[in-house]
């Protein structure tokens, strides 16, 4: 990253810095040309081919071997993935059970009531998550179809103990079919889609995997899919639909063109370029990249005297840490210091302690890139920009 | 375009060839630094001025000033866009009319049936387009919620003559809202939103304006937001709720950050370069030059001895031209030739005419850039290709 200096780095919790690679691939033709980049078709057969590897690669990604398993890549964000499972998975009426964190995990759950679901939502303190009592208490006293956890909250930084979770619902209640909100985990927290017995995983294009933002990416289970054809009332949605989607991804990956609606060849080629580097390491490697990452960050973080939002190191994400100000230090206050030292971390975005808060993110190329010094930079700009502040640890 | 040569020319109906410039934005420092592209924050002050100036360019693409006019730019395609009116603007019930002249306008209908709507359709013969006497005996049988027309039908080439459909609308049911699907037509053919009196005309960023894959573009009417602000029952939907977005795209537009669901930067730029070199003519000679394509390439296909799928001249779309094969041609027989010959072209799309013809798309850069021969060599190409299959005009 020979040229960083010429911008400041992008820090906050997504979109995240991008490597030059995959950038460039949004130029089908930068191979030959650097500079200049061309168009292709949807159903050219070079772009089919790449749709489908990139499809195939995020089975390895999400740890997924059964091949019942069904990866979707569709233009979009994270949240149309609330819209796949909400209108998709839940009939109108149906009981969801949704655990949050914070800001995403309640927005999943007004997702889910705009279909028509029967919400009941636990949330964890401010800092905090559900505890496993809570959650086997509800589970006890009713169905639910589906239960949702959002696996890292991008406003909190909490991260959710997913194993846990999915070993509570299938000792209470297995045929409740468990979603994970991935947006902020996948990529950089561990997630064993298969070993874990998930049903759907959503995640988007610019957070950890490191790619440019304007993609949905989820993996369904076949019980999952299953549960969506045999529905008893029709999904009242058309470009959310997972059964108009489906064949579409089947064909893309067994290298077949195939048309719902327009994909997106330069995003589809810098995802596979995103996903092909994130898969060139053991994952495992890349999971533990991130927790060192995170643990200086916490260090230092404690060692300057300040708090982070996720009060119990358990429940720290690794990918990002939301971190207290001082009492005399406000985010308006401090982020144009960072941002003087060529660091962007982001505001607090949580409805109670949304103004006492900032976000860094540490996560993809800025850990993973031996070349980049993101995260020491970083902190050395924290250190300078409260000191400016007139904070003394 | 100096390294045209080392790419085929894609004139498909969309994705469309790009302009260097515009694939170039998608690298924020690119001015700096041509080949190194970089990451921005959604809510960083230069992408919001960028996005908020891209709205305002939009009012002047659909040719609205009035200010109750809404642009919405959100992570999708053109098919979010049917969604988009279908769960916003109509209740479930309520009744809808569909004009169609091809797979577009079909799939339309799906879109509105999806959620619940009352569809009743006019299909016009294969290569017409319903008649005006057919819809006015319509809208006077029964009051529609909304009225839908394909103003290009991308399967077939038919062009809907939507001036003329908005004078019967506001003379025989006034109160109906009319919806233009301008996918294929946004930026090449004529579309005068506040003095035709358009209530929606959605599209996507791939067909004539000349951006990569990857977003929904719409433009609404202050009529049509008051009906989605007015509806008796919340709709259906969380993604594709217009009021969710509302408050977002007005925000952007006045420079303000605001979040729902993370927009897409670098699509985002691209957007605002395709937008700004379109208007940088005036839009009547953007027209003009892409009538003129078209009569050049009609008037090749029959110097050949071949008909255009759309059968009246009065019907023929002016950027791209569904074309019928002779009998001893299929679309597997010709369009490997003329890859061969530097060209790519689309298959048929339409059910009862699927392998009868093929489809060639002459808009955006390939028709506005003088120093691209992208028609005359497609033309070339298509004479030649039909002589490699044994066909003499």
């Amino acid at each position: 990253m020979s040229s960083q200096a010429a911008h400041p780095t992008l820090l906050i919790p997504g979109p995240i810095e991008f490597d030059d690679a995959v950038l460039q691939s949004m130029g089908h033709y930068r191979q030959l040309l650097p500079v200049l980049v061309y168009s292709e078709s949807h159903v050219g057969p070079g772009f089919v081919a790449t749709f489908g590897d990139t499809l195939s690669k995020l089975r390895k990604l999400f740890q997924t071997t059964d091949p019942a398993s069904q990866p979707f890549v569709i233009n979009g964000s994270g949240t149309l993935g609330w819209d796949l499972v909400a209108a998709n998975l839940v009939e109108p009426g149906e009981n969801v059970l949704v655990l949050s964190s914070g800001y995403f995990g309640d927005a999943f759950a007004d997702c889910f009531s705009a279909y028509g679901a029967k919400v009941t939502k636990i949330t964890g303190a401010v800092g905090s998550r559900p505890q496993p009592d809570e959650i086997e208490k509800a589970l006890k006293e009713k169905k639910y179809k589906v239960i949702s956890a959002t696996h890292v909250d991008t406003s909190t930084g909490v991260l959710f103990d997913l194993k846990s979770l999915t070993a509570i619902v299938k000792r209470v209640s297995p045929e409740t079919l468990i979603i994970a909100d991935g947006v902020c985990s996948v990529a950089c927290e561990e997630i064993d889609f298969d070993a874990w017995g998930l049903d759907v995983v959503i995640t988007a294009s610019q957070k950890a995997i490191g790619c440019p933002t304007g993609l949905h990416i989820s993996m369904f289970s076949g019980r999952a899919i299953e549960v969506v054809k045999t529905r008893k009332t029709e999904p009242a949605v058309y470009f959310a639909s997972i059964k108009r989607w489906l064949p579409i991804m089947q064909n893309y990956e067994a290298k077949k063109p195939s048309y719902f609606s327009t994909p997106s060849p330069q995003l589809i080629r810098a995802l596979n370029t995103a996903v092909s580097q994130v898969l060139d390491r053991p994952l495992s490697e890349r999971f533990q990249r991130h927790i060192e990452a995170s643990d200086k960050v916490k260090k230092t973080v404690a060692d300057l005297g300040l708090k982070v939002v996720a009060s119990k190191p358990e429940d720290q994400a690794h990918a990002m840490t939301a971190i207290y100000l001082p009492d005399s230090v406000s985010p308006p206050d401090i982020l144009p210091k960072l941002l003087n030292k060529g660091i962007i971390f982001a505001g607090g975005l949580h409805k109670d302690i949304g103004s006492k808060y900032i976000r860094f993110g540490h996560m993809g190329p800025s850990v993973m890139d031996p070349k980049r010094r993101d995260v020491d930079n970083a902190l050395d700009a924290l250190k300078g920009a409260l000191a400016e502040c007139g904070y003394k640890a």
